[in-house]
């Protein structure tokens, strides 16, 4: 059977999916091909500097891609890479573009973004955030004029490395069908949190508030099987089990499904998202965000984002020991399954890092790679080695 | 048929709920037995004072109560009363304590409840925020020693009306069973998010993370009706459909449900709420967390709320009429059945209490209004009079 790399990725990466592997089904294991971290990031400066974007630009762009591979999150690595070329290439992302904070307290930012790249914009103002939280305990810095920042634990990581407690949400292209109704309203728009905890461990939850994401739409589709109730609607508004009508109709649920599972809750949690980066931002919001494909967007994004940085000594001393014995505590819990504990937020993505360490790289999809392939031709750089 | 009343209440109100109301399949419609806002007030605020409750801090808890009855709330209004009653009695709770700062920065406040009543709490704590979002943008104000604060919204008002935005989160006694897991290890931990819009408009969210309430679970019970998957486990942490073995077990399941709808979302979010509110206060958390019921706990709550106001003029101008634009592209939204058109949080909320002014008062099931005469004798009040 082909191997599935998407059905646990989180639920805001919906682009560019098709990532089942072709394998021949009488074909032997192949040895996989190998990228290291090193040279995967190395070529995806190289693209980005292919387009003039800036050293330091390019450094921070690649490293939140190669960053999300690392994860397990595919779908928002390299995966990404030609649809951001594609932006620079036709002038719909600002490669050079500096942000610039347009007012500011000392707990809040308020920054523009100049439709630089997301990585960016995101570092930028998760910077100022963490400084911010430093100084009187929390930072909370609005974006407007941002693209695609990637995923959105990212920078969150970043506010985790001072000791804080960091938050991000961004909203995105309108994907998602509020309750009871025929159309898309709101994007994923993802929420991550993360809380560091003694002991190196941590808690890292970064989901989209859509059900699913269309990558998991797709794989149903091209299975031949059915959705299960929940995840997508049909242009008539109603919940379709037929993945190809729901991949045509592009209306994800939100979180919870239908209304009487509470879907209502998702539509909610997307619309709070929304409002806390595109509406106080000044950005774009709901049915004015762009819609977004692989060959990249002749109009600006102009996204939302916000970045929140705490700082837990503000509060009860200890933090990061009670986070300790709060992650004990749901891991330890009595599993359903006896062979399988329950994981936390960030488990999942800790244990691929440590698969990559193991293996000593990355193991793209041979479509991703054919793209590489392609991009280096087209940009004139060094193809992507392997080990 | 009986009218149920608690299909459509928020997800995080699960005790006390066997509202449905008696009636004898053969009778005529009675004229409905209504109580004014004033006198429900009145009533309650009459309780605590029985209780050596101050009066300020009465008509705090009162206000909260009878505020929850008027935006249909009802599980979160009066029927909370006779748990509160019966906390201060067996002194669980302190209905004379005053809450007190014990740290505190430009943005953050860390407060010791003392174990006072939950609207006191509450109120100070958002007060506190509401002060410090006006100074520096934001507040963020978390509290320990705190009891059951009613819904979670109450306190996100109370920023509104300063034109800010609110949010506040709480933790609950265990009932929500983390995805993979036998047992409860998070409780209902809500989320309320509320953002002020032009022309007295606003969006208003008050969820909890789990998919449904108990009090759903139990309608169905009484119904003879099986439970749709994705709502409660049974005892070997599979989904059940079975409404008397759910209601036995009071394992509820996360927003999402099963994996297999990504009810690892609503779990990592429950456990969001708790780090925000139990872990970072310094409160109890988790499996800490005492049981609740209608006869009181033994023991002291010592829950952890968070209360956070952020001041939306710090970043865009205009936040108020860009809401008011996002609330009308989410409403305006084509229905699925054009005859139900897209309803936002805090819409049926605000219905409801057009209802109440218009009808001159609020309808309370007879099985409440029967609590309440007890309580009249067993306080030594004067009983509750009707319109």
């Amino acid at each position: 059977m082909d191997r599935i790399y998407l059905y646990n990725l989180p639920g805001h990466l919906f682009l560019g999916l098709v990532l089942i592997r072709s394998k021949s089904r009488c074909s032997k294991k192949k040895t996989p091909k190998l990228v290291t971290i090193k040279e995967s990031r190395r070529f995806m400066i190289d693209c980005f500097k292919a387009l003039n974007v800036p050293d330091k630009h390019a450094v921070a762009q690649a490293d939140l891609l190669v960053g999300a591979d690392y994860r397990g999150h595919f779908s928002h690595g390299m995966n990404r890479l030609e649809m951001y070329i594609n932006d620079l290439a036709i002038n719909s992302t600002d490669g050079c573009a500096e942000p610039e904070i347009l007012k500011e307290t000392k707990a809040t930012a308020w920054v523009d973004g100049h439709n630089g790249l997301g990585a960016v914009v995101g570092n930028f103002c998760m910077d100022l955030a963490i400084k911010k939280a430093k100084d009187v305990g929390v930072g909370w810095v609005c974006a407007k004029g941002s693209n695609h920042y990637g995923m959105a634990c990212w920078y969150v990581l970043r506010a985790m490395e001072h000791g804080l407690v960091g938050m991000s949400m961004t909203n995105t292209s309108p994907l998602m069908a509020p309750t009871g109704a025929k159309e898309a309203a709101l994007g994923t728009n993802p929420i991550s949190l993360g809380a560091p905890a003694a002991n190196c461990d941590s808690f890292l939850l970064d989901m989209a508030t859509t059900a699913v994401a269309v990558g998991k739409i797709e794989i149903q589709r091209r299975k031949g099987a059915p959705l299960p109730d929940g995840w997508a609607q049909g242009p008539d508004g109603k919940v379709t089990n037929d993945a190809e009508l729901a991949f045509n109709t592009a209306c994800l649920m939100p979180l919870g499904g239908s209304e009487l599972n509470a879907g209502y809750k998702g539509f909610g949690l997307g619309a709070m998202v929304d409002i806390l980066t595109g509406v106080m931002s000044g950005a774009k919001y709901s049915t004015q965000v762009r819609k977004w494909t692989h060959t990249g967007a002749d109009i600006k994004a102009d996204l939302g984002n916000v970045f929140i940085a705490v700082d837990p000594n503000c509060f009860a001393p200890d933090f990061e020991e009670r986070m300790s014995d709060f992650n004990c505590r749901l891991r330890g819990v009595q599993p359903t399954d006896p062979k399988k504990p329950v994981m936390i937020a960030g488990d999942k993505e800790t244990k691929n890092m440590e698969n990559v360490d193991k293996a000593g790289g990355l193991e793209y999809l041979e479509n991703q790679l054919k793209t590489c392939e392609e991009l280096a031709k087209r940009l004139k750089i060094k193809p992507m080695k392997f080990i």
